[in-house]
């Protein structure tokens, strides 16, 4: 989607990118760990909120870190934030962080040489898991926003993983609405990602079917082939 | 998905999946019909309740010998729970056997040697029967989570057999949904199953109907041709 | 779908199917004409009321007279029944008769002589027409069920294509549901193949686009290509 | 999808349209704006209103010259009405222009000579973009059609803009839905044309997915080469 591909990519920033991938990845599930805690634990119980919050903070230091690295790295100045928007807007979300994850996904698999999943197989774990980690993040931004709204059918934080299903599979029954400005904000940056995300899953799904059934064609009798 | 066509499967496994491979699939509609007679029927029915009780005993009894069996002709001890990792999910929840439908079909298929049908309407067929079966196992298993809960919307199995319509086309009306959490998991696997299931119904017959329409152009008249 | 491309069709059977189609697809926009004056007229209006009856009862009569004929044209006796399942699923409920319009199409196509469209706008045609037709029919068969029934949210045949507009596309708001078993199942009918034709005509306008956008590039400056 | 592309295209024709393309899209955001202000701002804030109802009416004259210069310029009569009919359709109802968006792209795209991005990417981006406009301008006629409407559930601007995306997505929770049959025959247009470019944008994200995760097989090891 991005001219990163074209662009001759210094190789001081691939070696960075390539070493840095991995660290990232498990800050970003820790960011999102010490965001569960700080939203879901009650107000009092303070020793972890405070740890929470922290943890929140100190991962969030690493993005900024990475990124200020990886734009002195890459020699483009300005033209960086532009032409990495994808990094710059999760820099500044960090819960859009599971976008990255297909990176992550072919580093680690390099690094086990193991034999590798087919194609599709490969983008239906990527969309699919890319999918559910969106999912939680959603559900946790919109239960922080709802769930002391006035009139609000999102109360506890089954509600919120409960409508964070139901959206990301367009069902959408409407039994659990976010209702306030922000909630619905989230709400349609879920639909628009989840929508693309799965649609990958399934059209990944329905392609691997498709390949099942004609391999068994040409295991079938000789005469027919 | 799995690894399993590119390992070297042991002849005498692959002769015993051939075997059973019928036999297992009416033990799964035995225990479907058994789980819907106990689940459906009123207190007080007892003879009735009593015999679809021992039917799902009988028929899980012989998914657990007949996993036993392979994981010993495989030779591959604990790995084979990991490779076959959907074997060992339908073992644990035999309502989701529809899944494996896929190999019945083509077993059934090499026994009567009829003409196949084209790739497409094998995999309509395929994924629109597993749909069917899925969706009739969900709308048992939330109509016996939800009946009896307070302030459900699914109090009949009809109102089950709707909300399972509306929720594997992702249509979504929110006029009877799930309100307790078990039900919720459920709907959220419906959902998630139903929508790769569905998808692939669609993308087949979306191809299908393309063949149809450009096959129609090489009849066209010669000159274009 | 079915065998007949392969069967050896009898000459007279295609010069029979050629020659009435045309009249068959009118004697079924006949029929949805007078299902919908029957349906939506006031009791009272009797003379109008009875002349669509009459208008019913003739053209079901006329689908009964063609699928004799082809039964004996054909020289197949019972077997005519089930590789035509589509026809006699169609006798038995003339609503679906829409889905034969694929037929029509290529028959008109090939009398007019005209330009003919390209693939994906003939696919896009015939799924979009046919999905109208089906929710025109659906929305009539719906109100006829529903709009007198206690607790229903369809009450006028304006609420019915509303409701049929929600369920085609699978937004499914909720505001207008059946709630008789009747009707619940000719929704469940209409989200089946709703859901299919949608599917083709999403899928054929995503293929034009990209051939539109790839065509363009096609244009561009000599060096490219 | 017309037949424009076949068709000997005057030269001056095609001359006119390059130059126009841009000017013309600027005037249809122009139009979008004034309508917007005049939707939105409150009765009473007259100067605004009224500057905002000319500009509605200088851009849309400018719509009619430019289909008249065109129409003469084409010498087909009144057969242009029929071949150009999305034209026509755009003029008779301006909020639907965004639907020409396609051309404007390209003619901006030529003039920057940037290097371009991929087919896929182009197609999102425009698929995405018309899907915003359109449902701006479906949130706008229909805030105008229900926040008067008793028993309406749109309200506010709003409740429109996320029952637009609800709507866009197929979600359709249900909680804002239109109560008026125009702002219900909007709904069913934004229904239709949304599911056609959101089914775009999902199938060239699946497909452009897919490649990024073929074209790194290829970078692999060189002995599966």
């Amino acid at each position: 989607m991005s001219d990163r591909t074209t662009d001759p990519v210094p190789r001081r920033l691939t070696e960075w990118e390539q070493r840095t991938e991995v660290p990232l990845f498990a800050a970003s599930l820790l960011f999102l760990l010490g965001y569960a805690v700080r939203v879901l634990s009650p107000h009092g119980s303070e020793p972890w909120r405070d740890i929470a919050l922290a943890l929140v903070a100190a991962t969030w230091s690493a993005f900024v870190v990475d990124y200020g690295v990886r734009l002195r790295l890459s020699g483009q100045g300005r033209r960086f934030a532009r032409t990495h928007w994808l990094d710059t807007l999760v820099l500044l979300l960090p819960l859009l962080r599971p976008l990255r994850v297909v990176r992550v996904y072919s580093a680690v698999q390099k690094r086990r040489e193991q034999p590798r999943l087919s194609l599709y197989a490969r983008v239906i774990v990527y969309a699919g898991l890319t999918s559910v980690l969106l999912g939680f993040s959603a559900a946790l931004a919109v239960y922080q926003q709802e769930h002391g709204a006035p009139g609000a059918s999102i109360r506890t934080f089954g509600d919120a993983v409960w409508w964070a299903c139901a959206t990301l599979t367009t069902v959408g029954y409407g039994d659990a609405v976010p209702v306030t400005p922000v909630g619905r904000l989230i709400a349609a940056l879920l639909m628009a990602c989840g929508l693309a995300l799965l649609g990958a899953v399934t059209g990944s799904f329905s392609s691997w079917l498709l390949q099942v059934f004609s391999r068994e064609d040409e295991k079938g009798p000789p005469a027919s082939g």
